[in-house]
């Protein structure tokens, strides 16, 4: 998660604009101005404040996620609470986000804040929460047991607070895709439909039995669901066996439908996801560069001062304006950005430099402290000392690094044989305090707060390991000698740890890292998916609650009696779904909806379950199942795959922008740059000391004073997004002296005016 | 095929390139010319257009045709022949391939030739074939059976003869592929493993049993492979539930697995795999454009003249040349091209538009000729009289096309309904006199060759259908009422045909038909994925027969003997094979082989075939089936994917050329155009009727006089391919005073080179 922060602030790189505007009105205290599209006076800027502080986020997160988690004590329940009791809760978190609701009323402009159909829709659904809950808890009360349809509307509080911003955009991006989408849909079901009628004509008077010896293909809604069960594949080749061992001439008819439906019909559908996807995408960052620049030309101008011929901004309002939006920049930091911003050291930033101020700030510079080693301090002699230096050689040499990944293999044959001979459950301490002695070698020879930098991935993962397993060893060896009895779910934690720490081989191969990393970095807007993921499963998983709860009952595997083997419903006699021991897969708690949700998204065997549930209720319970296909399946991991297409070829074509690269000019002519590589091998400290001498003989430089004692370096280009490298192309299309469109005009771009008429050869690529 | 081979032909370019090359040298006389990096002897010209000639090429395409054809005869054979026979008739095709490479050697310099792989794999091959039919023969003759290991060897002539040029860049794509998948295909096996470790340590020794009855995870090589089955999805959510019925939170490990390999993976791989696709296809397109531009300068070279202060062809060299190229090019189609060519007509022909010529000849200019109808010309009296003019109004009507939707809607109800009542059935031949009727009344009102011109696809599929139909149902009638017997295939004929018909619907529907059109368009590249996959099924067919024949044999379905029930072998006793009936998918016959191959590739239960094949062979068999997964699942469909995704990005950003531009305003300016709309609806002769008149009114032009009596129009711009979209951005970079790159650089284009170093936002469109 701290890398997901970390990056979400990056992307909202409009919301850094919005504060400068802001501070700058603080600055130049032009309150009421002119210029400025909203009320400014030092209480609403305190608000705007309070209202993005980190506790105020916190509280409204933890508010939804309040709410959302009342479906495991409602009935039916994981952990049955009374109704009483969740109710009140449900009152308070619609409470608080009231609360929120009219505190970004009062910071914002009226006529923005009624335009806004996400507050709209937030005080629809409070509103209706609130009825349902009134009507639920009096007929309750009267003893009728009634729907609690609001539920499944708790979603909307996560979609729309405003630290939702990608799974708006993901949302946006369904809608935006339908009406392409829906003609190739509507086509396709023509298809399955004409298909149908042959497979009906074909097969339906052969008097052909299915393996279970049921009638083939007599029914023309059966054949449906079966072709369209087909299309998922997931009852292929069994749909196919019985005409198939009549004639063989009849698989022509499956094969020619698998090769038009499923490989031809759903790439269509992945390349409309796709081509929309990357359409949107494109629109709204485009917006945001345009709001971005007329933003910044707004808090330019609330700033400027003649001098000379050109307007600029004074070295001391930009110096107060950047602690205003960033209290905690360290001044040497801050010293760096203004050695940039003001090139030829003039006193002043001018238009060009100060437009970029937001980039700038948003780039991740990392402030490297030189520190000395804490034991270097502590007791030099001893630290410098032969044999010590010697450790730290060692512990710097590649042949280091061999050795430990040659004793994590060996702990990965060890763990797969058999852990009940003595011998090797002796060995497994072995490794564990081979593990923990590296560790301890590499803190004595890496400063320490070096190696857990924020950037440190590896070298974090590594310790929270080794600690995790030292912890969970020990504790289950206290219990075993206490008590003669191994815990359960200890021994699965340290079993987990041992083998996760087999991953580390993996960073030795330079390779393998570059896919890992590219992987870690598309981690944090993978999550965003999983937020996609969790609105629409939690809106299915109520659904299906109030519909199939209690019809399925899960029976312990060992238990045989006739009710177990039908999971507790004699509809399911003879199914596939009682046969194949599906019970647990139900919708009978929260959580078993959620696996079943999850398995119906893996798609293989979705039409037993199916089979199953229509079984014990009603027919048209498929139309639940097809429907969640359409929009999880065909939908949203398309879009999750256009999401990781995009991703790769970003990464593919990735490079530096101008002011990364001018930053990293800057730096490294001020002599204080580091290399990344020399960051990830562990050679930090080696580069540091060789430059740290070269540093103090030319102490008479007077611009590196300012500077001492601090190394720079712009964090890896490898941790950039779609939407960050998108931004960029679109900036280098916006001249400095450039105003842009109008804020309406930018409000309401459309898609549409993006693609350029005439390809050329670049725009395919 | 019709549209195939069009498509192809516009995709050679290059081809027709050294056509007008060598013709250009044959034009000029210009024998040894210093400028021709070849023979250009009248009989080596004569040597090469008989090579290209169509008869040797169908021819070639025959033999390939045999000699693949060859596995259905020889053991196990579908129609058994003695391996005397079989074995002729390979010979014989090896002959005719060793003439065909005799020939090409003859047209092609010695170096090039003996440089280029596909010559020596071809060789290499034949003489591999001879030394195994005959150490074979010779066996066979001992009574020592051994194994046919070459025929595995055939899809190299499919392959490398130069016919094949798309499926070559398809294995060419995969080839390149393999560094870059090789690397994540080894992360996600070492993922695999450590998952496979963690399932061994944590439901090893739990105890657990599958639905079957089996422990469960038990040995690390069965995880491994349900692991791999479960990234393919088959298995779920079945393996997962023992160890989620023992204890929900173990789903845990399955949904983190499902999510990293299935769905992260998996779309790396595809990523990766489309990413390689572009780089290489933009790379090959590349080395094609400036080799055309290459060999047009000398070209144009070879023919030039000074005329004034620049080098011309003269009209009448330029007239040969073309005859020469296209022999069978129309009179008005040539002038024409030399309108264009020659704007100023003076008589010559300057460098800019000498170097077009090869693109104009490739563009498809329909040359409509204006014909009255035939029975216009007839009887005029009666076509033009008012009855007649009537009907064809009516015709002609919107309305006409509605009332027939709706019939064909009813027709559809009336095949779903029962059709052995007697009603329906006379229904039958109501709908198909109706049918019959509309096509004549069609024939009556619009032209016949228009009707049916050569882009008139829906057209010729009405009418196909009908006249099949028609045929099909007479014919069964009669076999109906003289035998009292319906003739099971062709009442299944007459079923398809009935309701492929309904497909007209589609058409009516705008929106739909852009869709369909699309689809329609890119078929013939899909046809080149056909043959891909044909060689890949064929070499994995005969090692699959050679490893699996016998093994698993089918009874019919009504038969019960305990024989039947394990497919014939007592090893599928109790496996999941027997029991869901699959003994029809076995190895003993091509055909057999290719169904079960199909299987493989839709994915979906083969971990049950391979689970069965192995336990009739060999655990080691399941290897066959694993490796055939990663060639065709994840790399083969992969690039079937990323073609289908590029082909429709290619279709939405797809604009007119140039060259195309200019033709076509050529053609506006002569007067002589039709829009395609205007054909596509069928309006086409009313359009003609109107211009027709206004023509001859104006017939004192002169321009227009050479062009009388035709009309022209550019055909569809929807039939277009990534290939020519990305020839034309190529070509829009190249001046045509730049002479190129020399011929050895060009051929040595390498894709890296391609990549810009600075993406702007262009290029990640």
């Amino acid at each position: 998660m701290q890398l997901g922060s970390k990056l979400a602030s990056y992307n909202l790189i409009s919301f850094m604009v919005h504060d400068l505007l802001l501070a700058a009105a603080y600055v130049s205290d032009a309150q009421y101005s002119r210029n400025v599209p909203f009320e400014t006076s030092p209480q609403t800027i305190r608000l705007y404040y309070f209202y993005n502080h980190w506790t105020m986020r916190a509280a409204t997160n933890f508010f939804i996620f309040v709410d959302l988690s009342l479906a495991l004590f409602e009935e039916p329940a994981l952990f049955p609470l009374p109704f009483l009791a969740t109710s009140i809760a449900e009152v308070l978190c619609l409470t608080a986000f009231f609360g929120r609701l009219i505190h970004f009323a009062k910071v914002t402009p009226q006529t923005v804040f009624w335009k806004d159909t996400k507050n709209i829709c937030i005080m629809v659904t409070i509103v209706l929460t609130l009825v349902d809950l009134i009507v639920y808890g009096s007929l309750e009360a009267i003893n009728i047991h009634s729907v609690r349809w609001s539920r499944a509307l708790r979603p909307v509080f996560l979609i729309n607070f405003p630290e939702s911003r990608q799974i708006r955009r993901a949302f946006r991006s369904i809608r935006n895709t339908l009406p392409d989408i829906l003609y190739v849909f509507l086509l396709f079901m023509f298809n399955m439909l004409i298909f149908s009628l042959m497979a009906l004509k074909l097969f339906g008077d052969r008097g052909l039995k299915t393996v279970e010896g049921s009638p083939y293909f007599t029914n023309i809604l059966e054949i449906i669901f079966d072709l369209y069960v087909l299309v998922t594949t997931a009852n292929s080749p069994d749909v196919m066996m019985p005409a198939y061992d009549f004639n063989r001439w009849y698989s022509l008819y499956f094969i020619t439908y698998i090769i038009i439906n499923t490989y031809i019909f759903m790439s269509v559908f992945l390349a409309v996801v796709y081509n929309n996807y990357r359409k949107h995408l494109k629109n709204e960052i485009r917006k945001l560069v345009y709001l971005k620049h007329y933003k910044m030309v707004e808090a330019f101008n609330l700033l400027k001062v003649k001098v000379g011929a050109e307007f600029v901004v004074k070295e001391a309002e930009w110096r107060r304006l950047t602690k205003v939006v960033v209290p905690d920049i360290s001044s040497s930091h801050l010293e760096l950005l203004l050695r940039i911003s003001d090139e030829g050291q003039k006193g002043h930033v001018d238009k060009t430099n100060f437009l970029r101020l937001a980039d700038l700030l948003n780039i991740q510079v990392i402030t490297i402290s030189v520190r000395r080693h804490p034991l270097e301090a502590w007791m030099p002699r001893v630290y410098k000392s032969s044999v010590s230096l010697f450790i730290q050689k060692v512990v710097q040499h590649r042949i280091f690094v061999w050795i430990y990944d040659a004793i994590i293999l060996l702990n990965a044959i060890f763990i797969a044989l058999d852990e009940k001979n003595p011998f090797i459950s002796y060995a497994e301490w072995l490794f564990l305090s081979l593990y923990v002695i590296e560790i301890l070698l590499k803190l004595y020879t890496y400063e320490p707060k070096a190696y857990f930098g924020r950037k440190q991935f590896w070298n974090w993962f590594d310790t929270l390991i080794i600690i995790a397993a030292l912890v969970a060893t020990v504790a289950n060896a206290t219990i075993q000698s206490a008590r003669k009895y191994n815990s359960q779910q200890i021994l699965d934690i340290v079993l987990v740890l041992r083998i996760l720490r087999l991953l580390r081989v993996i960073i030795s191969i330079q390779r393998f890292r570059v896919i890992v990393t590219t992987l870690i970095n598309i981690g944090p807007t993978i999550l965003t998916f999983g937020g996609l993921v969790l609105v629409v499963y939690y809106t299915f998983a109520i659904i299906g609650m109030e519909v199939f709860q209690g019809k399925v009952r899960f029976f312990d595997p060992n238990v045989t009696t006739p009710d177990a083997l039908v999971c507790g419903n004699p509809a399911l006699k003879d199914a596939a779904f009682a046969r194949d021991r599906y019970c647990k897969n139900n919708f009978n708690d929260l959580a078993a909806s959620f696996v079943v949700l999850i398995e119906l998204t893996v798609v293989n065997q979705w039409h037993i379950i199916a089979e199953g549930f229509s079984l014990v209720t009603h027919p048209t319970a498929k139309l639940y199942f097809i429907f969640f296909h359409i929009v999880v399946v065909i939908l949203i991991v398309n879009i999750f795959i256009a999401f990781i297409l995009e991703a790769f070829f970003v990464a593919y074509s990735l490079d530096k922008s101008d002011i990364e690269t001018a930053i990293e000019r800057k730096i490294q002519e001020l002599g204080v740059g580091v290399q990344e590589e020399e960051v990830q091998d562990g050679e930090l400290i080696d580069h540091m000391d060789t430059n740290d001498n070269g540093f103090n003989e030319d102490d008479g430089d007077q611009k590196r004073k300012a500077l001492k004692g601090s190394y720079f370096r712009i964090a890896s280009k490898k941790y950039k997004t779609v939407d960050a490298l998108l931004q960029r192309m679109f900036e280098s299309e916006i001249a400095p002296e450039d105003d842009g469109p109008s804020l309406d005009e930018i409000l309401s771009f459309s898609p549409s005016d993006i693609y350029p008429k005439n390809p050329n050869f670049e725009n395919s690529a």
